[in-house]
């Protein structure tokens, strides 16, 4: 699934910025890449980019119409076709992270069919995948986990892409999930691979390298969350990952959507080691990245000296503070060869 | 997923037994459902049934033909597709378990739509599955794993329902695979399941039940799979089992399609019980089913002696041995209220 860039960011008309959270997190990441934004009547949403239609867009060299936006129960808004049918007619590809596919509305497929443009659905992949072999591939591997879905994993594994190739590392960040897609223009959403092939498709997110390449894996749920574990597990199975970290939200106290009460970082840590193991014997933990986001800067701060005491790993919030303690860690534990 | 019996299987003109395991898998477990066999000039596989054609097998009051054999390479012999249009125009449902949907040959979805019968695909399930949720349920529940694939999970399931049901216990199989679909005439195909839905189709198939009723759940794959441990990790917290038996094939040497080694059963308690107990705290292990169809009897003995002694927990051969030990293991460690 690649995804041509640059981008227009269709943000639609929602409430408010939390309902735009994969375009915000587009322009986080890859500002380049972003051209304008299109937005309708009403949207509370901005991610102050230049506000453009569709025309204006392609005239100006966007290639593909990212639905940026989701509003509540994840469906696409009946008002929301004429304005993917207005980036087809002006010559854009489409690109969506929903669940339902772009060509099951019948105006937006006929009027693919017509302009000759691509519906890009990155949570339905086309790829056949095999199941996961479990060979040992060459280059090195380091994948996000985590005490909770949605902790920051794949903001922490760009972090990390960022922090490496400034400190001269070769390193790709790889996009297990829709909005992470949409920031790399490649990968698979794991979460919507058939059960049997979800360690085969981590393993073709990740394939063969140089020796010295870092492919750096945004990571999905947890070993501990009852409802995912078996994505985290076939993710970490089919990534070989040489080194990873555990991403926490220190101010949780259950399992994101459930009754489940948080497991210890070091739970974690412990868990990963023992089913990492099994496709990668040298597995080792480089640091625990804490999302710090609810605390102030100053709790933010004792709580990560606190978390670094105990577990004597490097320990950052790498949006807020950066991550160069785990990057010169990466360098010490692996020399290049 | 329901298919309705009593069946005629149809076992192609395959050319050997094993070719025909899903047909000859029924006729061990469900011989009573069985009408007859229907085969094809050449046919080398026998279910030891009466042979029939479609019309004769309706006649007889058979409801359902089962797909109970597969080519090489898992599709749908050209040749096959007359034999199954015949059994819809004699007004018999068709199931398969083939990957490919019966539906996609445009003969036999015509075939159907003409005749009003159903074609059952039990690899695609068409229920909307919700995510799991890790609820505890009401009611007991059994879970097979195993030491690898294929080492007689299914059998041992089925073993453990009639050896509970002898006993007094009030069992169901309940069916995680094709051939298990077919045996009990429902459940889910967990491997076809998208991976965000394991454990909660894991929660559908085993639904809350009586205190002392009892699901025996049929395993899939293995934590130590390389390939597969993702599905069988969701089944564990879905299934959110009270008891498990671990299933082994003591002349394996690598896991089964690829090049790594055989966990022990030590670790395969040892990590059921470190997984399991997220969404059961009290999980425990109840006994050890060994696969001894390579030994010979005084071997087999021998090495079931030898597995018992070494792990003090019920060791048998449920298949060759019966399952007595085990259901009185089960018997004393979990009396009813």
């Amino acid at each position: 699934m690649e995804i041509a860039h640059p981008y227009l960011l269709f943000l639609g008309d929602v409430p408010d910025a939390l309902a735009a959270k994969t375009g915000l997190g587009i322009v986080d990441w890859r500002r380049e890449w972003c051209l304008g934004q299109y937005r309708l009547d009403g949207c509370k949403a901005d991610a102050g980019l230049p506000d453009m239609a569709p025309k204006q867009a392609a005239e100006a060299g966007a290639k593909t119409m990212i639905i940026g936006a989701v509003n509540a129960g994840g469906v696409l808004p009946e008002h929301w076709v004429d304005s993917i049918v207005a980036a087809l007619e002006a010559g854009l590809d489409v690109a969506s992270g929903l669940h339902m596919r772009l060509a099951d509305v019948p105006e937006i497929r006929d009027a693919a069919a017509r302009t000759g443009r691509h519906l890009r659905d990155v949570r339905h992949s086309e790829i056949a995948f095999a199941t996961g072999k479990g060979t040992r591939r060459t280059g090195r591997r380091l994948l996000a986990m985590g005490t909770d879905c949605s902790v920051g994993k794949k903001y922490t594994a760009l972090a990390l892409e960022k922090g490496m190739r400034d400190a001269g590392f070769d390193a790709d960040f790889r996009a297990t999930g829709q909005t992470g897609i949409f920031i790399s223009g490649r990968g698979v959403s794991l979460d919507a691979v058939v059960a049997d092939f979800i360690s085969g498709a981590a393993e073709w997110i990740s394939p063969a390298a140089e020796p010295d390449h870092w492919d750096v894996i945004e990571g999905q749920g947890s070993l501990f969350h009852p409802s995912f574990a078996g994505v985290t597990l076939g993710l970490l199975h089919g990534s070989q990952p040489d080194a990873f970290v555990v991403c926490h939200e220190p101010t949780r106290t259950t399992m994101r959507g459930v009754d489940t009460p948080l497991p210890t970082i070091q739970q974690v840590i412990d868990m990963t080691i023992a089913l990492g193991r099994l496709t990668n014997p040298e597995i080792r933990c480089v640091g625990i990245c804490v999302n710090t986001a609810a605390l102030s800067e100053p709790d933010a701060r004792r709580e990560l000296t606190e978390i670094e005491r105990a577990y004597e790993l490097p320990t950052t919030d790498p949006v807020r503070f950066g991550c160069a303690s785990i990057v010169q860690r990466i360098a010490r534990e692996f020399p290049s060869a």
